[in-house]
């Protein structure tokens, strides 16, 4: 591609309403353009990046034994209902009528419509198992769309589903689809984490998000410094570590006047922070429940639900605090509290520690958990932190990224398929409900968090393999005819080798024709200049490298197109 | 693939609500499923084909160089209030209001939408002229949806939109799509014609329908049996045929009680029908007018309405034509008529005509155009036939066909541009306004046509290039072990030649897998069984031909790896 027919339109200036880099520099490069709030076009630079995630994982899909397929963007609301989803989904579901008067939706995810499909066109054992997919346009009607493509309302959507004879071989599928996301999102060039995710009522480790990291993202995950495991935070399972020992003083009330915080009495008692019972009151399906954690530890909201089997949980307000303890709120402990009350395993055992005494401006040290509060429930409330010990090995520790969801595998066991009465005729002449899998990436979300993970303060740094060009050509001089006449040579050649080249043949300045190249960031840049020529030269540099070296002009296009090729094939 | 593991659940029945062939066999093949009216699944035979096409198309449009991008199927109601049409569209256009209660659509094209994007951010002559197409799938919420594909409510469409610094350059684009559209339609392997369409005001053949041949088409064209030259038969232009002299006698009104009709009147005075000056009255804007063509001829209402250089045109009713002729209706003649007449070109001269006198039960006869009406004015009014003579070169006649519409291009000139106020900076220093193009290709709806143009009574008969399998090795006994292990290893080999091919693997009837590749419509099939094998041979049939062969078990991947390539690479 000429860059002078190329419509690559880039901005010097930060668009005004972008807060992370992948919008700020999708945006400056000439990628997407903001039509309404969440709903971009996608300019020629965009949607060959886009383009290339799809191809990858097409063809990974393809090898994993997936089928492709395509419904409808435009689902009608019976199936919703059936499946309960009509009621359960929020405003995210944009509802239509058409001209009819029928109701629909744009459909945000296709269980419904997937199901529906395999329901009427599936009935043997001998037609399972059946892994099918599409990559497709998907509409949610965020309420605040930010980011750009990261949380936009027109997005491209890779979802898939399967469905089985039994549990067994829904598992089996799950690990298939698990090694092709890791396929996929390797081959894309991407540092990624497989992290553990919440199963819900399932249990097993059976649901997964592929997060690539990136400081920029908005979940915080925990990896293992030493083997395999990786969680969200909120959800991730800590190795058991008995509660410390401070000291074995009896329990005294103390008054803290005003002091309400953990740092606040911390402070005043001159206590440090892990010496406290952190005692929070929450609303579980309209009753009163307390959670116990250490001072210097953070409550996952996630566990606690799951540790009371609450469908519906939320922090008390002031004055239910107020009902529940007797007290204002930041005063509550454990001690007399006649709710239920379930505490952290890090408290099992431990002495010596500060609490609220349920009365205003008091506070108890010298605090016991057996001797104390003995009949509390014990389980894994706390958040994972850096350091924290891994649950699945001996002596690995957690380190802590910020990651970006691109990818989700989820086994949904009968939820649909029983809603849909989705059954086959097995083996035996039983007809049994099927067993389905559920397995999503963000096509358009997966080349924003490419962005988010590979840029500097010039722009993008691609990743070959996603890259919407490989090479850019930069001619110092246009003008200059030898110049010219090289670029259009090496441009020939890397064509006919299958490089995707930009050529630069804009009559500007080379420092501006440098800027964009790094505003786009080609991986691969060869600079042609009059001084190098006369001694046969040109100039390569990867966006990647800080330095550049020299190679022969004559056999560049062969040694460029060696070097896109391996670094193209490098996630294989 | 391997036929057991393929989700293409054919059917034996005709689905009830199927009135053309490529419903009826894209569902009885497992392609399509309908999920509501017009709406459609796409199981992994039917995307294959779609695919294929649209492939194809991506491939001609980027060697004639177009640039892909991908606009929002949500578009903002702002920009179709720009350009007027958010009141001119009917409700085809589903309007719908996302959470925050704002005006979008679902865009069934996107002429706005893309001007919008050029608007911003497309300036100077230097950037253009700019070929912009995207592939996306639309939505039009037809009244009555039918036809499976051919006329659904969700199809997948490129549109495509260029813009042009002076009009020169714009028709220069306009022939360059000619050529790729051309390549296209050939390499899908079809039998079409390009057919010059209705230009309404702006003149010049600048608006041309893509047309695949088939006889259930709803189009009628006209293409010369000696020249490029193809029209609708509404819209194609004639060579001048002076009227014929029948004889010379003189007026005579006559009694033609109960006769109305040409049949009716030339069978009560013996006459045929091409000695008949047929009149038709119509309202024009709100103002009556009569045309005349012969009485073997057709009217066609687009060249009436373009000759008149009217807004709105349709035949008047019966008490209408009462009141601008004094009589019953099947009795208007020219002779004294007081509106607007307009004579096709084929009376200019003619004698010894027939014609209704404007009076109940009378006709007049002797005719004569030149002394009887004199003052009409002459036009191409009437519809093209078999045997006309082509406009465009001295010997050749029209053959007419039914066709169907997969393409159109359209020089647009500044409809859209000055509408939205697209002004780019010229060389010269002045802002001038865009000149455009738009071009269209049903992807789902070339898919319906290529069935259409290619089946027979057991099914599709795919052309090579856009086959969703192009081989299907059928096992006569799936459970004799040295027909598997051939059937197997030709499998391996062929795919390993790139070649896309079923294994049909089921242990069924070889009947019953017959059925299913006819219907299906792999272009070739290998068929293995233990007779032929005894010899070395495999049995290797086209789906378009009668008969089979018989070729050597050893190299026959090579034999048919060559056949595909030849027959996919054929248009092109």
């Amino acid at each position: 591609m000429r860059y002078s027919r190329l419509l690559a339109p880039t901005l010097k200036e930060d668009p005004a309403d972008a807060e992370v880099a992948s919008h700020r520099l999708m945006v400056r490069a000439g990628m997407i353009r903001q039509v309404a709030r969440g709903i971009y076009d996608f300019l020629p630079l965009g949607i060959r990046a886009v383009r290339k995630v799809a191809d990858i994982v097409r063809d990974e899909l393809d090898r994993a034994g997936c089928q492709e397929v395509l419904l409808p963007m435009v689902s009608p609301a019976e199936l919703w209902q059936e499946s309960g989803r009509w009621e359960q989904y929020g405003k995210e579901l944009l509802r239509i009528r058409d001209r009819a008067d029928r109701e629909f939706c744009l459909g945000p995810t296709h269980e419904e419509v997937m199901t529906d499909l395999v329901r009427r066109d599936v009935r043997s054992y001998r037609d399972l198992p059946l892994n099918l997919y599409q990559i497709q346009t998907k509409f949610r009607d965020e309420i605040r769309p930010r980011f750009g493509l990261m949380r936009g309302r027109e997005f491209v959507m890779k979802d898939g589903y399967s469905y089985h004879a039994d549990v067994e071989d829904c598992r089996r599928e799950y690990e298939n689809m698990h090694g092709a996301y890791s396929r996929i999102f390797r081959r894309c060039g991407l540092d990624f984490r497989a992290v553990e995710a919440d199963t819900g009522n399932i249990g097993g480790n059976l649901s997964h998000e592929f997060q690539v990291l990136a400081d920029s993202g908005e979940d915080s995950i925990v990896s293992c410094t030493t083997c395999d495991y990786a969680a969200n935070v909120e959800k991730a399972e800590l190795r058991p570590a008995p509660g410390e020992v401070f000291d074995d003083a009896p329990t005294t009330t103390v008054d803290t006047p005003e002091a309400r915080t953990i740092d606040e009495v911390s402070a005043f008692l001159g206590v440090p922070a892990e010496r406290f019972v952190k005692t929070l009151l929450f609303m579980a399906d309209g009753r009163g429940v307390a959670a116990l954690v250490r001072g210097d530890d953070q409550l996952s909201e996630p566990k606690l639900k799951a540790a009371l089997g609450a469908s519906e949980l939320r922090l008390a307000e002031a004055d239910e605090i107020e009902t529940l303890t007797g007290a204002p709120q930041g005063f509550a402990g454990p001690i007399g509290l006649e709710i239920e009350v379930l505490a952290d395993h890090r408290l099992a055992g431990c002495r010596g520690m500060v609490t609220g005494a349920n009365a205003a401006d008091k506070h108890i040290t010298g605090v016991s958990a057996e001797r104390d509060f003995a009949d509390v429930k014990m389980a894994d409330l706390r958040r994972a932190r850096a350091d924290d010990g891994c649950p699945r090995c001996d002596d690995g520790v957690f380190s802590v990224f910020r990651g970006i969801e691109v990818g989700h595998i989820f086994y949904l066991g009968t939820k649909y398929t029983e809603a849909l009465g989705v059954k086959y005729l097995a083996a035996d002449g039983d007809e049994k409900v099927m067993e389905m899998g559920t397995y999503g990436i963000g096509v358009t979300r997966t080349v924003a968090a490419a962005i988010e993970q590979n840029h500097d303060d010039k722009g993008i740094i691609w990743p070959m393999a996603i890259a919407p060009y490989e090479v850019v050509i930069v001619a110092v001089k246009w003008n200059d005819e030898e110049s010219r006449e090289a670029s259009e040579g090496l441009y020939a050649d890397l064509v006919a080798a299958g490089v995707e080249v930009v050529l630069d043949d804009r009559d500007d300045r080379a420092g501006v024709k440098f800027n964009d190249a790094d505003l786009i960031g080609f991986p691969l840049r060869v600079t042609i200049g009059p001084r190098g020529l006369k001694t046969g030269k040109v100039e390569l540099k990867a966006r990647a490298a800080s330095d550049a070296e020299e190679i022969d002009l004559e056999g560049a296009a062969a040694v460029i197109a060696d070097r896109v090729r391996e670094a193209r094939d490098a996630g294989r």
